[in-house]
Parts: C-alpha cells; sequence; structure tokens
C-alpha cells in the first residue's frame, strides 16, 4: 500500500489529551467525543448530506467525508475527530453490494446465506477501499494537529450479522441459525472478517489515523459462550495482526462491545488499550474488574441529552463521579475517556452537546485539583 | 373481588416439579417450559387465532384464551402452563386504548405523554379486567391438575415504556426523556403502574394462579443506578403487596428483567423465589452472585431452536451442565427452571421444541443419579 502523504508530514498534535488517556497517561481533563459525533444532529450534517445525494455518496466522496468529520470539531472543543465512513464498507468491497434505500438501514444485494457464498468470500483487494484511506489522510490534513483522528472498523462478528442478515435484524435469526447448526460457515466468514479488518484498520493507520476503534456493536447479543467463540475470539485475532506504532507514534486500539458489560473480565485480557462501555455498565465496578492495565471509555446514556444543561451536567458528574480519580500518585493508571454508550441521537439540540462537553472539561479539571 | 369458583375445587396438582423447583425443593427432574410457548410457532394456535380474528379478540374470549393456553401443555410435557394474554391489558384498562395493527406492534391512542395525561392516571378497576381472571380460572380448570399454572404482567418500567412511547421503540427516547428530565412525573406513573400490577396479580392469584411472573422486558435498557432507581425498586413495590399463599398453597413469584445479567447482586435481594436469565448470563456465574437464595430460570438462546435435534440437545446440556448439580445433600437449595432466555421464535419447528423438552428431562435426571 502506498499511502498518498507522507504522514511525517502532518502538523504536530496540538491536543494531545486522548491520545495520553488511551494510553493511561496523566491529563489536565477527562477528554470526551461522542460516537456519531459527525452526523445528523448537526444542521451543518443534514446541509452536506444533501449536497451529496445519499449516504454512500458522503461516505465515498474525499471532501464531503472530510467535511461532516471536521463539522462537531469546529463547533464544540471535543478532543478527537472520528473518520466519517460507516462500518459496512468491508463487505461492501468483498463484493456483496451495499445499499441504503431511504429511510431504511443498510441492504446487502448478495448475503452470505449458505455454503456457496462462503466458499467464495475472501479478503478484498484493499484498492477497493481506497476512498476511505483517501479519506483518512484528507481529514488528517484538514484537521491541521487540533485533535487526533480515530479510525475504525465494525467487529468481525459485527460485519457477520449484516453479512449472513443481509440487513439490520432483531432478532439475528439468520445468522445464529448459522452459529448453532453451522459453526464452521460462521468461522469461515469471521476468518475472513478478521483479517479483512486487521488489513482495513492497518491501511488506516497508515494513511493517518491516530487511533483505531473496533465497533463490536452486535456482540451483545450473543449467548455467554457464543460471545467468547464467536466474537471475542475474531476481534483479539484483529488485534494480534495491527500496527501497535507508526511513523514513531503509539496506536491506541479502542474495543465497544455495545451490551458486554457481562463478560467485562475477559475483555480486560484483550490486547487493546481501551474498553468502551454502554450505559448499563458501572464505571466503579467496571474498573474494579478490569483493573488498571486498560482506560475506559463511555458511557451516559444518549438519551440524557435531552434534558436541560443543568441536568445534562449534573447526569455528568455522576458518571466521571462514578469512575472516580484518574489516578492515585503513579502518573500511570486508569483512565476515563468521556462519551456516550452509543451513538448520539439524531434529535439531540446541538447546543446540549455543547453543555456536556463543558461540564465534563470543566468537573474533571476539578477533579484532579 | 369475587372470583368464579372456589380454588379449592380444583383438581390436585399431578406434577408439582415446576412449583417444588421454584421454592427449591428436591425434584427428580428440571422442569421446563418456554416463554412464549402459547404462541405461534404452533399451527393449532394459528387456528385458534384466525378463528378469533384479532390478537384482543383472542385474549379478551375466555374460551379462546382457554385452547390456546392449553394447546403447549397438550403436544409437549413440559411442566407449567402460563396464561395467554399481552402484558399491556392493564395500561389498556387505564383508557390508554391498545390496539394491535395487522403486522405491527401494540399502538396506544391515548399514550402518556405530558403532566396532564399523568395526573389523569389511576389504579384501574379490576373489574375492567375481568376477562383475564376469568382466563385464568377456566384454564386452571381446564388443566384439571396437570400442571401448575403461571399467572403474570409487565414490570411497572415496562409497562411505562409503552405507555409514555405509545408503542414501541427501539431507543426509549420519549419515556427516557421524561426520566431525565422529569423524573417526578415518571416516578408518579410508577408507583400507579406498581400498585395496578400488584392488584392484577392478586386477582390472577385469587382467580386461580399458582405461580406469578413479573417481566421486566425493558429493564435492560435503563442505565446502571436508573435501573435501580425505576424499574427494580417499582418491581419491589409490586412484590412487597403481593400474596404468599393462597388456600394454603405458596405461590412463587419469578422475576424477569431481560438484559438485567449486570443487576444480579441487587436483583438477588428482592422478595422474589426464581430470577428470570436471558442468554447472555452464565449460570455458573449467576448462582455464585445470587447465591442459594433464589431459584434460576432460563437461559437458552432460542435461535437454538433452529438447530438440529442434535445440536439442540448438546446445548440444552450445557446450558444445564452451566447450572451444575441442582444441591448438595441438604435437600434444599438452588434449584434450576429451564427456559429460553426469551419467548420463542414464530419460526419456530414444534418438533424442535419437543427434542429440547426431551432431552431436558433426560439429561437432567441423569445428572442427578
Amino acid at each position: 500500500m502506498n499511502t498518498p502523504s507522507q504522514p511525517s508530514a502532518y502538523a504536530p498534535l496540538k491536543n494531545d489529551t486522548f491520545i495520553r488517556a488511551c494510553l493511561r497517561q496523566t491529563t489536565d481533563y477527562t477528554p470526551i467525543w461522542l460516537m456519531r459525533q459527525a452526523g445528523r444532529f448537526l444542521p451543518e450534517y443534514r446541509a452536506t448530506r444533501a449536497k451529496a445525494g445519499s449516504f454512500m455518496g458522503l461516505a465515498t466522496n474525499v471532501d464531503y467525508a472530510t467535511e461532516v468529520s471536521l463539522q462537531p470539531v469546529e463547533r464544540f472543543p471535543i478532543d478527537a475527530a472520528i473518520l466519517f465512513s460507516d462500518i459496512l464498507t468491508v463487505p461492501d468491497a468483498m463484493g456483496l453490494g451495499l445499499s441504503f434505500a431511504e429511510g431504511e438501514g443498510p441492504k446487502f444485494a448478495h448475503p452470505v446465506s449458505n455454503e456457496a457464498a462462503v466458499a467464495k468470500l475472501a479478503v478484498p483487494d484493499m484498492d477497493k477501499l481506497r476512498y476511505v484511506f483517501d479519506a483518512v489522510t484528507s481529514i488528517r490534513k484538514a484537521l491541521n494537529g487540533k485533535v487526533p483522528l480515530i479510525g475504525f472498523s465494525g467487529s468481525p462478528w459485527t460485519l457477520a450479522c449484516y453479512m449472513v442478515e443481509g440487513a439490520g435484524s432483531d432478532d439475528y435469526r439468520l445468522v445464529k441459525t448459522m452459529l448453532y447448526s453451522r459453526p464452521d460457515l460462521l468461522h469461515k466468514i469471521l476468518q475472513i472478517n478478521a483479517d479483512s479488518v486487521a488489513q482495513y484498520l492497518n491501511a488506516q493507520i497508515e494513511a493517518g489515523a491516530q487511533a483505531v476503534m473496533i465497533f463490536d456493536s452486535w456482540g451483545g447479543a450473543l449467548a455467554d459462550g457464543a460471545f467468547q467463540q464467536f466474537s471475542l475470539a475474531y476481534t483479539a485475532r484483529v488485534l494480534a495482526q495491527l500496527k501497535r506504532e507508526h511513523t514513531g507514534a503509539r496506536i491506541p486500539r479502542i474495543v465497544f462491545t455495545k451490551g458486554g458489560g457481562l463478560w467485562l473480565q475477559e475483555m480486560g485480557r484483550l490486547d487493546c488499550d481501551v474498553l468502551g462501555l454502554d450505559w448499563t455498565a458501572n464505571l466503579a465496578k467496571a474498573r474494579a474488574i478490569v483493573g488498571d492495565t486498560k482506560a475506559l471509555q463511555g458511557n451516559m446514556d444518549p438519551n440524557v441529552l435531552f434534558a436541560s444543561p443543568a441536568q445534562i451536567q449534573a447526569e455528568a458528574i455522576k458518571v466521571l463521579d462514578s469512575f472516580g480519580t484518574p489516578y492515585a500518585g503513579s502518573g500511570i493508571g486508569p483512565t476515563h475517556i468521556f462519551n456516550l454508550g452509543h451513538g448520539v441521537s439524531q434529535h439531540t439540540p446541538p447546543e446540549h452537546v455543547a453543555a456536556l462537553v463543558q461540564a465534563v472539561h470543566e468537573y474533571s479539571r476539578k477533579l484532579r485539583s
């Protein structure tokens, strides 16, 4: 892979709070960013989206993807940017034919529903995903060192859910039927997905991503036992192949399993720097279970953002207090990255996000003094 | 409340395995029943449903409700029957106007969306729910002592979700907006719901229900902290008002919070006999957390039933082994009631349920020998 520009040519990072917190280093305050921050709750996003015509038109156009990735960073003093893209770009590059019908979720024209379809599956040519890597480089340049850029991918299991179901699902009947009746086929898909995701994230790192996150959005749908075998094991397989550093900088890795709170002990053994948590988790308990080996990211209910700014502030303080003091003296220890427990809702008033960011920054500074 | 017949007139219970397991007494095998066992996966249910014309036509007609409640008991050697009804009968009796549009979920004509609507809310006249109590008595009679009959209700929080949203939801935005911005209103709704549910379940007990179950189907959507305040506390309020005995027989109470595995320690302190678990929980760990004070019910993934009978048997054995030996010598101890972690899917082949019931009965007998 050639990357379009030398990463060393990028501007130095002015705000490294997020990266430091990922690596469990002291920071002056608790950094914050929001999942789906480049999204529909922002009027400027909706304007760009209208220009682009469609969701994929937005995601595949480097200029538009750059524009929307920068929008939340320009509006709020958040501590990280995240690549605007979709989690289903990788199976699309495998030839499954991704589309987004208006008002519906993603759909694949060619779901992987039988043995013949599995046999045809392979790690895609990364050149088919060049639009993503070009976007990463373009966003990194446009950020000009303001905050770090996070790259991401869906987890092997989460991709498999969509690939087998052909769309979103509320019971995962098709992929779980495969899991329980033809586990060999599902393992084959997951191996291919894991190796694809690893190549995909490494290419994002080479293109300029300063941290990477694996979204295991549907890991929480699995039964105990099945989660370890069909999700966690393949997330570990991705992590084992990821570049740890690029041009001398550590590249932190974040793993987020929505609904994975029951498996935190096992997730604590993953070779990653940060574990993301949804709002069902108790940060103090999570910290006690995971120990000092990982930073924790999360976990306010996105619905808090529909309350008043004063109530948002109170809930943000609860979350910060629940995590507690970041480190006790040693200068290295468990750290907290504030986030929501899931993506920000499209119905969120942008000024409520401003109130949240301010509350987290102010109160977390106080916590340290 | 007058009940249409004297419970003492009922035939004595021939198979008390389920009741004994609920009360943590020794049994010869692990009892099994399935959530939503009186449901669409059975062709005989679909035939009765067609005769009834609509879902509410089925639920409000005593003869039809009796017919479909008996169907799974006639087809499979399961160890309990459950009342056929809907969890939204109580808010319907409050005047919210429940309807089921074809192919959609439940809908309320008058959702509780503001302060004025909350002010109008009250515990409904239980006479409006007489069709439910009549069905309980009719089913109990028709069972003729074959297996015990379980009555049920939605939890105060789960009812509130539907009442405020006006329908099902995937983000609970409206009810959570109320939770975070007007907690006083939500507490008012939950108090009324708790007292209504308690009266409703007590009337089911008087009408002939031999055990009662509270379905906290949406408890797992709550944030840590909010769950304890807005769901658990009101489930406890229901339990505090429930009759413990009826005509000399203990009435076991079961509480099932879908997605509640993280709060098992707190749920272990509820004044109930059984905790239901979904498939994300590990039964051995749950047993260690809850201790010997409760029976556990669950927790196979309903999607296992799409695999082959041999694979279903293997997964059932895994679940039974995960719980382990029911009691060690003392004759009283933690017991296990086999169930799925959620309702049986409408797409399930009935003969696969037969294979599951057989596997659970056979293997659990072996476990005890």
